[in-house]
């Protein structure tokens, strides 16, 4: 395919694109197909000679989307929301024909600079501390990473890298592993699993503390947690908090845990991978409260602020202990291709910062958790039904009062009948539904049509459970 | 932006992009700004109020463009190449509009069941062996991952667990820490340093084998450090061979390599990152000969497949040590969002393979080692200079005959007269330039403007030298 087929080609997959988002609302949310329903639609081996484009294009609506989920659907409820915007849809474009690999600066000065740049930029809009920010000639600065896991991760690693130095210092004579073997890092029992996995591929220990009546890590658990780890010889060296819980959005108690870490000389890591966004309207903003007593903060651009995925903004107060923690001979690293690389991410953040302006990110989001509250309003003034967790942001926790059976028998319903589609959480011992206002293009009346349908299934429900 | 402006805007993108890449040549390949150049050129925070289109699109080439260095210019032979096809933009943008996340099946069963059947495809067009296929009801198969690095940190981690596992079995006593303590992972003193920092990150030792007079590592090296370890009570567990190394293009010898690690019981994990796309042609595909004896293999379509960044294929014999090393409560992944997941990249492999075919692929691979035979000869037929590796694929090693300071002098020449772009690798104790053939659009004459160029530069060098 050469620069004028491709000049075709593409102006008509623009025109597929816009097709589908504009139709997506007439597309059944969730698909009908069972396991292994693709292998046999398409050939066993790749073509010797090449296919036409004709047939791919004719392919996507025949095998692909046949099995698609339709994440952008304002019928989709699930999960948390994945950012999807024209403004960084046009910029990934240009970031493929970029196609530069930014792993130092000599690689592609733009590319590591309008990054830096513009995680100071977003950092000033969640009123981030001065330390967190590069600017000119700062400690700390932001990194865009793939995802919330990968930034817990690299900031496990690098307190584990810091915690070893420090004592081995101290006691030249210690082993890393004989360290390493005393570690414990902790997180609230609501943490998503990413932490977990993050301390068994950092190889400590991850203790769970219990969360309080609101799902919230508070300082009396925490606290006894430490000192009894200490008692036992053990050394408390990490601690994530949580700000906006996957399971119920729920929010840790920084204020409370930040000062405690502090003082116990332990790296504070604060997860916000959903809630993050919403700190850049100031009535949601007092929720960051504590962060200054962090020693990194991470949240997803790429699920509510409508800059597509991968883009997971990383900030630490010293960029040095992250560097620190993987620094190999510099002077290999400035010439060898270092295949962990990245595209030119930064563009989709300068262009959806730049099309939408400060005020459009903020009513965007303003327009969801508006839409949660309405939905929630409804789920309350029907007294079959309860809220199982405080609505703060876009998504709302609520069940049948009653079993969990009758519960997870009105997911199943749900979600076998496509119109919405819906996951659950356990909270305790509650099998509840939630309810996430995801899609960009939701809005009241498909919250409404949502309600009534789920009342519908629920009646059928509650009907069948009577017989 | 609403659907009738992307229309628009996407087209013109489109038209950008094809203008871009079709007028590469003329642009200077290696770019004239200092560190800091970006950050006065851009307000100091977001707009409030949106931006237009015209203001972002003319910032490209005022701003980003004077700052990028074109990796897709036929006069760049730095590092190695990075894929950009169209038929891979295409498929990119597809891939944005789904937006789907596909940690789960149920997430997006076409995206979860494409990639597995890409994954076969490519692995039956590298005639890996049966066991590495997913098929209909096998053990083996192959995942999408990020980059190499990501490949190689998950067959450590797998092995960790594996080997941990297996020693807890035979002595519950034992810890993990104990164990951990005595492991031991082994590559060739030539492997790609995100080896060393998959060591670090893992908490395990890794040793460098002496590699030999081929920059490979052999049998015997490998054997000696074997006996010695073990001797010391340490316990193998892990061996990366390269196949195409990031220096030199070597190639590690499996044939001897890799019995002696299944006769060890330790894992062999094969990277190829940039190599392993060559092994679609029969007549290189003798060089991927004692994959049968690894574990785990993995290369980079995104490098030399013509499939854009990122998609590195990575391919084990039990996918059940892949998820064993990360399971967790599986109830609970089934419904959460595993932040950790991936879009629909296995779109761009279908569109390539279908677009190129087979055949379109391995000529593409074909002119590339051709090129690089082509500037080999140049470079013998000067005595000044010298070859410093055997050329096999695409990448030529070489240097003037003399002193590292005369070949230093030269590289900062070549590089500061931005005509073409090399980087430098460390042989032993000599400084090499390397020529890598990287660009798609890369012909015979472009080879040949570089050498005169190149010779031209080495005059002046030499004659100052004189002076």
């Amino acid at each position: 395919m050469n620069a004028s087929e491709f000049r075709r080609r593409g102006k008509e997959m623009v025109d597929y694109v816009a097709n589908y988002l504009e139709g997506i609302e007439g597309r059944q949310v969730y698909p009908d197909v069972e396991p292994g329903y693709l292998r046999p639609l398409i050939p066993a081996a790749a073509p010797q000679e090449p296919d036409t484009f004709e047939d791919i294009i004719n392919d996507i609506e025949k095998i692909i989307m046949p099995g698609v989920t339709h994440w952008h659907s304002p019928y989709f409820f699930a999960y948390f929301p994945t950012a999807s915007s024209y403004p960084a849809m046009l910029a990934d474009m240009l970031c493929g024909a970029i196609g530069c690999i930014g792993f130092s600066w000599a690689a592609s000065p733009a590319c590591t600079e309008l990054e830096t740049v513009m995680m100071d930029w977003l950092g000033q809009m969640l009123e981030l501390p001065e330390a967190f920010l590069a600017g000119k000639a700062g400690e700390g600065g932001g990194v865009i990473q793939g995802s919330a896991s990968e930034a817990t991760l690299m900031a496990l690693l690098a307190a584990r890298t810091k915690v070893i130095h420090q004592l081995q210092a101290e006691s030249p004579e210690l082993t890393q592993a004989a360290i390493m073997e005393k570690l414990v890092a902790y997180s609230s029992d609501q943490a998503h699993s990413s932490v977990e996995r993050a301390g068994l591929i950092g190889g400590v220990k991850l203790k769970a503390i219990p969360s309080d009546g609101n799902f919230a890590m508070r300082a009396s658990a925490l606290q006894e947690a430490l000192k009894r780890d200490k008692a036992a010889g053990l050394i408390p060296f990490f601690v994530v908090a949580t700000l906006g819980t996957t399971t119920c959005c729920s929010f840790d108690n920084l204020l409370e845990v930040g000062p405690i870490c502090n003082k116990e000389d332990v790296w504070l890591h604060i997860d916000a991978a959903y809630a993050g966004s919403a700190f850049i309207c100031p009535e949601f903003r007092h929720l960051l409260n504590g962060v200054e007593f962090a020693d990194s903060f991470n949240f997803n651009p790429h699920k509510w602020l409508l800059v597509n995925f991968d883009c997971s903004a990383m900030w630490v107060k010293k960029r040095a202990d992250l560097t620190g923690a993987f620094r190999l001979d510099p002077t290999y690293l400035k010439h060898s291709h270092q295949d962990s690389g990245k595209l030119f991410r930064s563009l989709k953040m300068w262009f959806v910062f730049r099309m939408y302006g400060v005020k459009g990110l903020q009513s965007y989001i303003r327009k969801h958790v508006q839409l949660s509250h309405e939905f929630e309003s409804l789920v309350r003034q029907d007294p079959r039904f309860e809220i199982c967790a405080e609505v703060t942001l876009g998504l709302v926790c609520f069940r049948l009062k009653g079993s969990n059976k009758v519960n997870e028998a009105l997911l199943q319903r749900i979600n076998s009948a496509k119109k919405i589609h819906l996951v659950p959480c356990h909270l305790r011992d509650k099998f509840v539904l939630r309810f996430a206002i995801c899609s960009r293009t939701v809005e009241s009346a498909h919250v409404q049509v949502a309600w009534e349908h789920i009342k519908e299934m629920a009646a059928d429900v509650l009907q069948a459970e009577m017989e």
